[in-house]
């Protein structure tokens, strides 16, 4: 839904997602499907501790799963996004889009009220 | 600018500006120009507290800007975004902009690639 009742898009953003690195995070996955965490990492200028903590906010809500195993005798971590992260992203996006859409209605009616 | 130098576009958003209750404060002071902060709290279903603090971190950027005065006798506090208020929330709008047509982009090609 993009707007809440107030009408506002901005307040149907939801925090979960909007976060920066989570919706770095969530976009990188949505267009790799899985990823492991050096990819994660240097793809997004991230260290451990600032890739772990969003990823885990982000797996406590069912919206990213986080698998680990091995690959050789190495032992990797693969972060993807869920079913549900899919459609969280998919609402996020559609906030973004009103908030947009907005935004540019604004922009426009100041350039047009401006003295020529 | 849209983008950082990894080339992803959420890791352009500038978090003073990205956080969702000062991106939604942003937005109305862009539509409304300046407005009190009775009017802010009703429209974005706030409270002296959580609205306090986001004004205060985009006052201190030199995004907004505080006014005190008075209307009769009844003390009242504005918000107006500032010249550099405006110039950061068209950069996180391009930003978003550039994260919406590749998040759209992304979708077309995960369509496209389902079995019909």
């Amino acid at each position: 839904m993009p707007t809440d009742d107030t009408g506002h898009p901005a307040l149907g953003l939801n925090d979960v997602v909007h976060q920066k690195t989570r919706l770095a995070l969530l976009t990188v996955l949505d267009e790799a499907g899985r990823a492991d965490f050096p990819y994660l990492k240097r793809l997004l200028g991230l260290t451990d501790g600032n890739l772990g903590r969003p990823l885990d906010i982000l797996a406590a809500q069912g919206i990213v799963e986080i698998t680990k195993g091995y690959e050789g005798r190495r032992p990797r971590t693969w972060a993807a996004i869920t079913p549900k992260g899919e459609q969280a992203l998919a609402d996020e996006m559609s906030n973004l889009a009103s908030l947009l859409t907005r935004f540019q209605a604004t922009s426009d009616r100041k350039r047009d009220e401006r003295p020529a």
